[in-house]
């Protein structure tokens, strides 16, 4: 593992590293901020997935949740959103191959060398963190719309890994929209059945979730058409999920409503995370 | 004036604008952050000026600062660090033109016809934002290393602008400097006696601030050569000016130092512009 940057930042340190991938077979990049707690023992983790066309970056610099991990004790991690660099498959689609990863791993060429980043997060990256880091094995998980995908579809297939759950913004019913099955039938195939363990609404109806699940998202979201926020929150009240769905007037896709957000959903987690 | 964007922050309204500038001769881009507050009538302003290659975009993104805006009931503007765009002068280098207009107003060909950033600042931009935005007269100044120089000079040259004055990094002796020499001989010419009155230990010295300073200077910042915090903390002393210079620990030169201690200087305006 190899440092790229270290900053103080809330009394804690926000790092930037990286390390040669197994999993994903290139050099992969993320970020972890240490709270100022975690020089004297162990912190529980908080994973952000971030969105399409994201790195490690556009949380860690825009979200502002480093105040919040300070000041109730959590390390953040946030991981980039697919293999990158040359060698590694692309698509010109913004939506598409690098920084589109969706948090599967895929099955099919040209995608299957290297967008593996269900074993990344849930295996690889994770192993790391918690072998360099002083963090416990108490893990949560939110994320930013494919990356709220992300969040919500990682706990409920490994829920062993994960102790809380929120979302901003996801993707919620991605078999159904055009952020969906234009990118799980390219790294999964033609055959739709296998992308009903990667669709966050279906999996709810189907395995459900262990604990309860904070979601926020934009009334003004520009994006509700691709997100389908109707379907994860018409599957939370069906199943009977111990759950917080904001429909918050105004806001929008941006990480403006991100951050505003922050502090509700770190502190959700460390609840959770604690105890 | 027109909206490029606006998108909802803690409640209030981050909007990004854009106007024919008379004063710059050039579309000059700007961002005001209005605080729900706003809502139910005029609201004190802290202006935020940002440090070299940095535009409107910087501070608004990564500094965190809204959070604290809307805490305290106070508005914040964000302007451009220089004109922009085909037809204005340039530099090949990141600390000269574009990019970098030192907050002065320039006398010498080629800056001359559009590197009018002290008029811009003082006059224009803030007639613009006190005419279209529900804000009261009561105006503050910050800003992050070359706007730190700003926010410290500009205070002192136009103290009837200014209730309040704080600065994250400033460039704080810019006559005694690589980020300071080159520019004010660039803009205003070869005349040294010239410069001092874009300086801030040289201005304290002179002229003096009406009021109390609060800075805060990274002590693992790495330009500490280049801006030269010693020299500004001695004239403080030496002057006998009400302020608060606090060197932080581990802290550098980057955002996360400015979002670390954003709340502390927008409570610090708050008060002040609200007595």
């Amino acid at each position: 593992m190899k440092t790229v940057s270290e900053n103080r930042s809330f009394g804690g340190v926000q790092g930037v590293y990286s390390h040669a991938s197994k999993v994903c077979g290139v050099e992969m990049t993320f970020a972890v901020y240490l709270p100022p707690q975690a020089s004297q023992g162990p912190v529980p983790v908080l994973w952000y997935l971030s969105g399409l066309t994201c790195t490690h970056e556009n949380a860690m610099t825009k979200a502002g949740l480093q105040a919040h991990a300070a000041e109730f004790g959590v390390a953040l991690v946030f991981p980039d959103t697919s293999p990158r660099g040359e060698g590694v498959a692309n698509d010109d689609a913004y939506d598409l191959g690098q920084g589109a990863g969706f948090y599967v791993n895929a099955t099919q060429d040209p995608w299957k060398p290297h967008f593996q980043m269900e074993d990344y997060i849930v295996q690889e990256l994770r192993d790391l963190v918690q072998e360099n880091f002083a963090v416990t094995e108490s893990h949560g998980v939110t994320g930013h719309s494919m990356g709220g995908h992300g969040a919500l579809t990682l706990a409920m297939r490994h829920p062993d890994h994960f102790v809380s759950l929120s979302a901003f913004a996801p993707i919620a019913n991605p078999t159904q929209s055009d952020w969906g099955r234009k990118q799980l039938g390219a790294y999964l195939g033609d055959d739709e059945s296998l992308w009903s363990g990667h669709d966050a609404t279906l999996l709810l109806r189907d395995k459900g979730w262990k604990g309860d699940i904070l979601v926020d998202q934009g009334a003004s979201d520009q994006f509700l058409d691709l997100l389908k926020p109707e379907s994860l929150a018409s599957a939370l009240a069906e199943t009977r999920t111990p759950s917080v769905f904001r429909m918050r007037e105004g806001y929008d896709h941006s990480y403006f409503t991100v951050s505003t957000f922050g502090r509700d959903h770190v502190a959700w987690h460390a609840e959770r995370l604690k105890s």
